[in-house]
């Protein structure tokens, strides 16, 4: 609390708080988003960290003399009387009636494009991410990154209170996660390394000294296609869990996280919610099915014939959505039992029938958002597996530290946090859900 | 809850809430940690989670027989009834009079150290390096990591607090942070990309869309030298806020973020500390000295002589150390004001002195932690300052998209989190907080 000439100012109040301060002089600082001049007076908007506060000019009331030097995207702090009103609907509306702005700086420029409308208004997805640091002051995009966090943190807090610790797993690696396909390679000395595709290697191990494990963290792919589903850097939310009773296990732990970010989300992040018009899902329980079982609901129920029949494309995964929603009303279905020939090394074969694993993906509104399952932990096992696929085991030496010297039953899963944004928005092309992309053809801003 | 023979079994409970099973029947899932035979019955040991549960197994009560099958490093599932006893304080001590065992899996090989003591005893930094996967599973190895995960956590924790939004920044750099060396190359398809070196383009631009942000993750460092400070992947919490009315309200934020994170680590963390005898410093108001007045006391007090007067040399650091903690009692200070010429391109001058900077170094009992200050806002004496130092603003504008378009007066900060791990918990070597650490020798495990 400060005062100028004598009068009590409540420094940097939020908006959520003018309702306490109905009457009195506060100060807000922030960007002017938007000036309309009227007949006498003018509304200048600020948007500040989180929202934008409409402030009124008149001559009147404000010490200030509005000039030509105040312009859109300068920096200012601005005092002011809250005052309210009623709105149509007879809700309260607050506004602040401009005593005084202290510019704190001005922009070279003007802006290349428009922000200070709802939404961004046709303009190509390449001109938002090549302009991403001024595209994102918008407050449609910057909603879309905020959720994000919102998601992440989500996520982390639902796997703390679970008893998982936070691991931080080196991205330069000495080998591929899951084997030497699509990695970048880096000028390292003189030696050979990659950088990470997946924690997955030393999440397993940190199951043995942790029991359940966690990371929120960069992977890089060297995907050389072009999609809108694709990026060539992305972050990877990632668990490992130790002494389950089987792949269930998991599936259960992903559904409490997601039943938690989902609820996180309509209560701390209920503003970024509206501003997006996000369709948060209701989740009470997931329905799984097998693998096979879903292949012939794809033949039979709707009459599609699969190109392969070890795993799903892309029609079939919005197929299966859709009998998802339809025979369980559920925005979420786990597909379990997959096809042993697609799965990783580390994949547990079902003792029922080795053809298929103890593993699943999760499709959310017919996208795959997860893959995860049961892992091996015997090291006889392990090593067999890996003949048996080609896969040399002294590659692996240090992985199979974990099996040799005592594994608990274990399994875990990934889930990749733009897909998942970038569906939970209804957005088509996963760019339009990552800060700051990487493609083939992209590596700025 | 389930039951076996009609019994109430209270399943994976914690140590920790054996109190309130006193008498009762309950399962622990955990390593074999130990095995000490005695005549007629035998201690076993079992590592969960997060402690070491002292478990009596004898014929008479318990249904399970002792064999060579079972062997440390087994993953069990232990029955029993939790006893109470009082030690020789008059303390009350649990332990469980084993029911049964159920063997959920046995390792290959035994362990190729001893890491059932209480610290790993004379075994070589290299050693523990190599076989971080179970030499970790050491008690006090583990809590190196846990209390680890608590510093982040305490940094994430009080910056949310403060209405900072996390980020993620893309570690697939067009360009170097800080200029063109000690960058990693990559090779990424037909172009020139980087590792980041830090995340300060990036948290810079987002000022101007949340104000205030900060992020936790890895960074990279072509190091060629092998000292006992450096590491070419660590893990930095950097921070960023706008809005500023001077680089002391970065101190200011760092101080409180340091409090919080203390503070932590003494509630929630408190079996680590026990486990590692860390020395947690109490932190009330840390205090500030200039560069040239930290050099005069160098030389005056101290009657040391400076190889440069425009950095501090290790030595120089720890003497400023001991007279911040006999001056101010702090484990802390801050040294303000450096040299124009030793800082990056970003860092503000300071208008009273062009010669020295807005900038702070914090010292922690006597080594550098964090380095920060106040950044240029305004687009052409950005522009200008980068000209002056040789760098050419046409490679850097995509990161001037910020200025030109207009940046609050802002500022922030960087703390390198296996540094501070290491300097609080006292170890004279960082890869000891470093749980996989990558050098110019070492890329493994």
């Amino acid at each position: 609390m400060d005062k100028i000439n004598g009068t009590i100012i409540n420094e940097n109040v939020a908006f959520a708080d003018f309702k306490n301060h109905d009457g009195e002089v506060v100060s807000i600082a922030g960007y002017v988003h938007r000036i309309r001049e009227m007949t006498g007076f003018a509304f200048i908007i600020i948007r500040t960290a989180k929202e934008t506060i409409q402030c009124v000019y008149a001559p009147e009331f404000s010490d200030y003399r509005l000039d030509e030097k105040l312009c859109e995207e300068a920096c200012v702090k601005v005092y002011g009387k809250v005052v309210s009103s009623k709105d149509a609907k007879g809700n309260d509306r607050y506004e602040l009636q401009i005593h005084d702005i202290k510019i704190l700086s001005l922009p070279a420029e003007q802006l290349p494009i428009v922000i200070n409308k709802k939404q961004l208004d046709n303009i190509q997805l390449n001109t938002v991410l090549d302009l991403r640091p001024v595209s994102m002051r918008n407050p449609k995009e910057r909603a879309i990154f905020k959720l994000q966090e919102g998601i992440a943190r989500g996520f982390r807090e639902f796997l703390m209170k679970n008893g998982f610790t936070e691991i931080r797993s080196p991205k330069i690696n000495y080998a591929g996660a899951e084997g030497g396909t699509n990695v970048f390679k880096l000028d390292y000395f003189d030696k050979q390394v990659y950088l990470a595709q997946s924690p997955q290697l030393y999440k397993q191990a940190l199951v043995g000294v942790f029991q359940r494990v966690f990371e929120i963290a960069p992977v890089f792919r060297a995907e050389h296609h072009d999609t809108s589903r694709h990026l060539n850097e992305y972050t990877s939310m990632d668990f490992e869990m130790g002494f389950i009773n089987g792949f269930e296990d998991i599936m259960n732990m992903e559904t409490g996280a997601l039943k938690y970010i989902m609820n996180l989300l309509k209560t701390e992040y209920a503003e970024e919610v509206e501003i997006l018009h996000a369709d948060i899902p209701e989740i009470t329980e997931i329905p799984a099915i097998k693998f096979m079982d879903a292949k012939k609901i794809i033949m039979e129920k709707f009459k599609y014939t699969p190109s392969d029949m070890k795993d799903f494309d892309p029609h079939e995964e919005e197929l299966l959505g859709k009998y998802a929603k339809k025979e369980f009303n559920s925005d979420f279905i786990f597909i379990t039992h997959y096809p042993s020939k697609k799965r990783p090394f580390y994949t547990m074969d079902d003792p029922a029938d080795p053809e298929y694993t103890l593993s699943f993906d999760l499709l959310f509104r017919g996208l795959e958002i997860t893959s995860g399952g049961q892992r091996i932990h015997d090291y006889h096992a392990q090593v067999e597996k890996m003949k048996k696929l080609g896969t040399n085991p002294e590659d692996f030496e240090t992985y199979l530290m974990l099996h040799k010297y005592g594994a608990p039953p274990h399994g875990g899963l990934g889930i990749g946090l733009e897909r998942l944004t970038m569906h939970l928005l209804g957005f088509k092309n996963v760019r339009e859900a990552t800060m700051f992309p990487r493609d083939i053809n992209r590596v700025t801003p």
